[in-house]
């Protein structure tokens, strides 16, 4: 269990948030406090730390002594796979972020095997989960990366928070359900049957294996998926690509995708918060995409959204466009036009009869004398614009240049025409040193 | 042998065009005369037929009836290599290109294993290909892909070309190079030496195989090596990426790279055709290149050719940037801004009013009717600006929204506010319809 306040007010009315008995707003909370050598272990969520780092190293020593057979570990693995889930296509995509709705048996399963993943009641789950995704990176979100990893991961559990601190959401949606509702009250019942009686019933009943079925499907099981999905909050946010926008910490990776079936794809998940899938491409690893997709077709989920495709585009092109221009900012176009002196035809046909050797391409003057002997059309070609008006000539006239000798050729301006080719010179600023904001507007 | 007239001008002057004796300019070529049922036999290069295709079949058959030894089996990949190098790192990048320079013994060396690829002589190889890179895909491209891949593969060998149709190039540097020039006139001598005698003395003297000899060093490692060769023409102008410009058909690929000993980075080649590599990363497949490295540490090449990464890096960036200017063509960005309708601020209101969720941002009015049930942020927060301007509220206010959230909006535009905001709009115009023209200037 996961909450910040361990035992959730269980008589919490419908659209009062979520608080602490035991907490008095008057009183300075901990936090406000710096830690210090004599009140760090107040500053210690005492609870949590059993819970998420106590009782499973007790899981890992009796292990040692409890022999795996091979029916509890098939158990242990599939109610693995069903409580993630719970919270991935339960918690996450269903109640944090509507993004499909379900009928009342799918409901009713989910919040059942979510609660088996003892990570806090629905309610608390999304409440935090959507001032993640309103608050991303900011001190307002709860398991903010900014704070770092181990903080992401589950440093935000083990210390004690402020509940002050977290950013406020609407969660009225959850409130009018009567399953979220009931959950949220009898949570503490709902995570002791589903966390752990129900795992040993069906390897005791089943094959006797009482024993077996606490250690692996219950405690070691518990522990697997907690740090599964607590992976969405950490390695979500720090491993892997950003291709729709890279201004906030969620990226895209297949690791982060295996661990946390499917949720991996978290920088589309930022964005497209209400899209039913995580991973848009049929050959990506997404199991509660695929899960939610039956459940449709079962007639148990219905009304999944999906942003669409134009949209999505829009955001990667987007993206890809802005690289784009941060790389095209570190590379060097040559001397800007404006910077460069304006000369005089006369001037420029002097110059090249002096013996340097200027190129006039566009109504810009080039000096390709080091380049001469590496000009890939041979010393003679080149030779012949010294000193003309060498733009036809250039373009096609006796060899259309590629993309490649432009650039180069812009790196050998030394001057302005005066009065030449306003339009070229225009256009080739407005290639070189295009001027796209991408500020929010 | 591949030349279109087979024996060419041993005679030549250093900087006459090479012309069979036997042409005669002012009888009309064949080409100029339609294929028909009658004299379709004149229009095929039996010479070249024989070379190409006869002789590698007899070779087929005879090696069906001649024990192949290991050793013979190592000499013809070997001299394969050797061969083909000959072609690829001589023909190719230091007489063609002049992408390095070469001592004497690596001339001698180069000019005599290239004879021995049996693909005609530097000169006239040389020539050609001058002419392929000037006049790419065009009708003066002597094995243009734009005529068929079996075209450009050896079917410019095989058919007769009329000779004033290969565009002209300056090849007055092969003319100064005495070793070319020897080579040239020498030719017959080289070819029969260096393709069918000197590999069969190898295993003849070596180890007494003088008939493996003759058909595996000798005819079937040519026809491989030919093969290997023309696929610089025909694959790498058909199969792959175009990194750098997508104007014209070279394209790079590891295949092709696999088969040519390096030359299959083609698109960077035809667009950097003076680098002495073809590619450019270090994991990429190019034995041509580590040959001309290593050869630069043994002090008998010096002056490789290299092109700027700066250079290389604008031209990929432009390539990219052409992409993403079609890509966005294609996408819907909304109705231009210019194409709505002004409306008064007690218009928008008035209509808001009315049961219209109309929300005002940046000067711009969107219906949002459809939206408000899918939105993610909740109904409540969505409806809170309607008849309002949202602009402050949507851009940080209550919620910083995502680039995605911005193209959506902007797909649901009705209306422009009369006076509104106007830099907003000017700012939206340009970040959507960017009009950059890639025309060569
Ligand atoms: C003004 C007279 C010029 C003429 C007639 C001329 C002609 C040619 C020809 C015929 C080629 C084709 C060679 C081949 O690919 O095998 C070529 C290639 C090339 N030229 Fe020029 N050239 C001229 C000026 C310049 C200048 C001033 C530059 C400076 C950047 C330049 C840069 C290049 C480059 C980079 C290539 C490689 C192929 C390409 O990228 O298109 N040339 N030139
Ligand atoms: C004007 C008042 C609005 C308010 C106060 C508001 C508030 C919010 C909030 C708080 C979220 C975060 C929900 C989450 O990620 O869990 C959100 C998300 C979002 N909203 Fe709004 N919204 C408003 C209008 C709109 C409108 C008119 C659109 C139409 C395109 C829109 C599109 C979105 C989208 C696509 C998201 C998903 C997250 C993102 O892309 O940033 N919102 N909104
Ligand atoms: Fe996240
Ligand atoms: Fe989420
Ligand atoms: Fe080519
Ligand atoms: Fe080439």
């Amino acid at each position: 269990m996961a909450s910040p306040s361990p035992v959730p007010a269980s008589m919490a009315k419908p659209s009062e948030p979520v608080r602490n008995k035991r907490h008095d707003p008057k009183k300075p909370h901990i936090t406000e406090e710096p830690i210090t050598r004599s009140n760090w272990y107040k500053h210690v969520n005492w609870l949590n730390v059993t819970l998420i780092v106590g009782v499973p190293i007790y899981g890992l020593f009796a292990a040692y002594w409890t022999p795996l057979q091979l029916k509890t570990a098939v158990w242990a693995i599939a109610y693995y796979f069903m409580t993630g889930l719970g919270i991935t296509a339960g918690y996450h995509r269903l109640w944090a972020h509507t993004s499909y709705s379900a009928r009342l048996p799918l409901k009713i399963f989910l919040a059942a095997v979510g609660a088996g993943a003892v990570e806090g009641s629905i309610r608390w789950w999304s409440r935090d989960h959507r001032a993640h995704h309103r608050y991303t990176d900011t001190d307002k979100d709860p398991y903010s990366v900014r704070k770092g990893l181990i903080y992401s991961h589950f440093g935000w559990m083990i210390m004690k928070q402020n509940p002050k601190r977290i950013g406020r959401t609407d969660i009225s949606d959850l409130n009018d359900d009567p399953v979220v509702v009931w959950q949220h009250r009898n949570y503490i019942k709902c995570v002791i049957f589903m966390g752990m009686i129900f795992p040993c019933l069906v390897t005791g009943l089943g094959w006797g294996d009482w024993k077996g079925g606490f250690i692996y499907a219950g405690i070691l099981r518990i522990f697997f998926v907690q740090q599964a999905t607590f992976c969405v909050n950490s390695l979500a946010h720090w491993l892997g690509d950003q291709p729709f926008d890279d201004r906030n910490s969620p990226r895209d990776h297949v690791i982060t995708a295996l661990v946390t079936l499917g949720e991996g794809y978290h920088n589309f998940h930022h964005e497209f918060p209400s899209d039913y899938r995580n991973a848009i491409e049929w050959h990506q690893y997404d199991p509660t995409k695929w899960s939610i997709w039956i459940w449709k077709q079962l007639g148990l989920a219905y009304d999944l959204k999906q942003f669409k495709q134009n949209e999505i585009e829009k955001g990667r092109l987007q993206q890809l466009q802005k690289k784009l221009d941060q790389k095209r900012q570190t590379l060097d176009w040559g001397i800007p036009l404006e910077q460069l002196p304006i000369v005089d035809w006369e001037e420029y046909q002097s110059e090249a009869k002096n013996g340097r050797a200027l190129v006039a391409v566009a109504g810009v003057v080039h000096d390709v004398t080091d380049f001469i002997k590496d000009h890939p059309g041979g010393k003679a070609l080149i030779s012949s614009g010294i000193g003309k008006d060498a733009t036809a000539i250039f373009n096609g006239g006796v060899y259309n240049h590629s993309n490649a000798a432009h650039n180069l050729l812009s790196t050998m301006r030394v001057g302005v025409l005066r009065g030449g080719c306003e339009v070229e010179i225009w256009k080739r600023a407005q290639r070189e040193n295009k001027d796209i904001s991408f500020v929010s507007d």
